[in-house]
């Protein structure tokens, strides 16, 4: 998405850690019009694909899941970190090991909201050691619901998850999928 | 907005503790095309307002705001609970006790996110005690931003932080005012 490469270009800052900063429209602030041309695009490229669900973990995959969700016309639903005291008791879990936090934490979707019948798309902002889509899945898995695709605003390339994931056979559509990055440039893979 | 009302009657559950789980569509499962409706009915409210920013706090209030965000051709903005390793050192910050949690935690906007320019609409899914909203309008003060209103999906009435705030001179808009909830019934205030 020539856009979104556009907008990283001009906006996204690189941090020490491998960290590409796009608060200023992706995540802490979003930037309406172009979070929704975002689902517009996801919603595009799975046209036809009978999506029942859009699934997503707390909190930053969370504005692309509800817009994705928005153009798709279908539920979105956010997978919580935490248990809280309103946390249904029938709920899928799975362990997720968080880079960025260097903490392990529990991911939980409530058993009424996925089912064997669903055909979900997942979606987040970041593809980056893939941690959170593994654990994604395995709720999938769990639910014995069908994953139809996994659809990211930003893959880190370089870090080889997408392509494993590919290379599994799993469809990733990631709308820009930067291969370097340094503090002066950033190089995004040539895609179709 | 009556069809939030009928929602809530056919879809929310009262549980111990005066929670309404309203999981299935609001939440932890957006009915997208529900929640875009919400979003429409905030901008209509706000309309010729000016509004420049939609403010809400992580997580549950992110799906709405990003609807109104939306619908009001605005960026949203969410504020973190937590401070993350990405987070910009330059943050405005308050201190909020979840009575849901039984904790005092972080919320934090970065500074770049909101100026004294700005005109803000805080959008929640529910206000209850109101210490969320009173957080983030504290930082809206540090930021010398105009709070223009304060935009909620439900309004637990019996807990009395929403006429406060309307004592104070505060808009406030609830689409959904619960005066009353028991296990059998919800009884929602009349409004105009």
């Amino acid at each position: 998405m020539k856009a979104l490469e556009e907008k990283i270009l001009k906006e996204g800052t690189v941090l020490p850690g491998n960290v590409l900063k796009v608060g200023s429209f992706l995540n802490q602030q979003m930037d309406s019009d172009f979070i929704m041309e975002i689902g517009n695009e996801i919603a595009r490229l799975y046209a036809g694909e009978d999506i029942t669900r859009v699934l997503t973990v707390e909190s930053s995959g969370i504005a692309l899941a509800v817009a994705a969700g928005i153009a798709l016309h279908v539920p979105s639903v956010f997978a919580k970190k935490h248990k809280s005291a309103n946390m249904p008791k029938e709920v899928y879990t799975a362990s997720v090991y968080s880079y960025t936090h260097r903490e392990t934490y529990e991911i939980a979707v409530a058993k009424e909201y996925i089912g064997r019948e669903d055909r979900v798309l997942i979606v987040d902002d970041f593809l980056a050691n893939g941690n959170a889509v593994h654990g994604l899945m395995r709720i999938l898995e769990e639910a014995g619901a069908a994953l139809v695709g996994c659809a990211f605003a930003i893959e880190k390339g370089f870090q080889g998850a997408g392509d494993a994931l590919r290379a599994q056979g799993i469809r990733v559509d990631s709308l820009a999928i930067v291969d370097a990055m340094t503090d002066e440039s950033v190089i995004f893979r040539a895609q179709g």
